[in-house]
């Protein structure tokens, strides 16, 4: 049985997490590993009560600390129920999002401090972190362009530019102070160049963990 | 106009709280304050759901993690929606239960961590302290039985005597840390004994306040 491993995807909306994701998946699959792909709410019924209370329109009058607790305790279900279990049964667990968008999105995106949002989800977590996080690169303004084109735009996606490159700027310091964990993949590439960034990436790990 | 202040009671089960909160709010009003009493989730439309959520007993997977998160964004949204516009309006804000029940409750008495309790709720309350928190003290043994015979046993109620004991002691080293901001009155003597200690701690708070 081969030893459970977290691995998380991040970067900003229009970067093409969705489309590596799986490839990473498939080709994990290929070298025999069980992998589980999650994201959050995770398919918790828990979280995704979470998240509907969360996503209600008419709760206008939720405050940004409120949304920022109640994400991070649909994330501490989703770990203490899925992903936790998944990665001691000696699956690879991939995860699109995790603590890092937290950060770079509500702590330094929406202003609440990213001292804060790490305390809380430490504590959601568990301590839980990624073995391996993959940061999908792409200039803010590409990648707002390419989701748009993708799909109808949503909240996140019609904030300003501005945001944007704070969220950007959040992810490229989060490089700096995790370089061990977090691989940094130029997503201003071809889908094909991309991927086998990834898989690059991805067979170093595995050969360390063999 | 009077200064707004945010005044917590705190106590095990069984303390009185109720009787002496519902003493305080007459006696602070016959003064000229302006008096609100609340606890949570305070009234909060957002802040009932996420209870309904908890109390759900569907939801017999929620991690304590998951829990102790949900409380702390019920908190976040009755300190934002009710306690800071209530204080700031200059009313005296008199709350049953605060972030030191999480303390003792959560933090000490299911072992989430004294620490990593603090931390959710630091953020919860935006720094939100009380300027006073009286603290009812009394025995855990009497408390439960007097919480018995007052009422149907709640969840917390029924846990066995050493969660108690383990409360209880949490609330003495609260005190030890904050002795400026908990004033303890001893909750073993008659209610009448116990309104007149707590009239004597009011008495000095307003004074310094005028």
């Amino acid at each position: 049985m081969h030893k459970g491993l977290f691995i998380t995807i991040e970067g900003p909306d229009g970067s093409g997490k969705s489309t590596q994701i799986h490839f990473i998946k498939r080709f994990l699959e290929e070298k025999g590993y069980k992998v589980v792909l999650t994201r959050e709410p995770g398919g918790t019924v828990i979280g995704e009560k979470i998240r509907e209370l969360v996503l209600d329109k008419n709760h206008k009058e939720m405050a940004n600390v409120t949304e920022a607790l109640l994400y991070a305790a649909s994330r501490a279900q989703h770990v203490a129920q899925r992903i936790i279990p998944a990665i001691e049964e000696g699956s690879i667990v991939l995860c699109d999002r995790f603590v890092d968008s937290s950060i770079v999105y509500q702590g330094k995106g929406r202003g609440l401090g990213v001292e804060n949002i790490r305390d809380i989800n430490d504590f959601a977590t568990m301590g839980l972190k990624p073995d391996l996080t993959i940061l999908l690169d792409i200039d803010p303004e590409i990648g707002i362009e390419r989701a748009k084109s993708a799909k109808e735009a949503d909240r996140l996606e019609q904030e300003k530019i501005d945001f944007h490159r704070i969220v950007y700027d959040g992810y490229k310091e989060l490089v700096q102070m995790y370089p061990e964990r977090i691989k940094v993949v130029d997503a201003n590439q071809s889908i094909e160049e991309v991927s086998k960034g990834i898989e690059y990436i991805l067979n170093k790990i595995l050969l360390r963990e063999e």
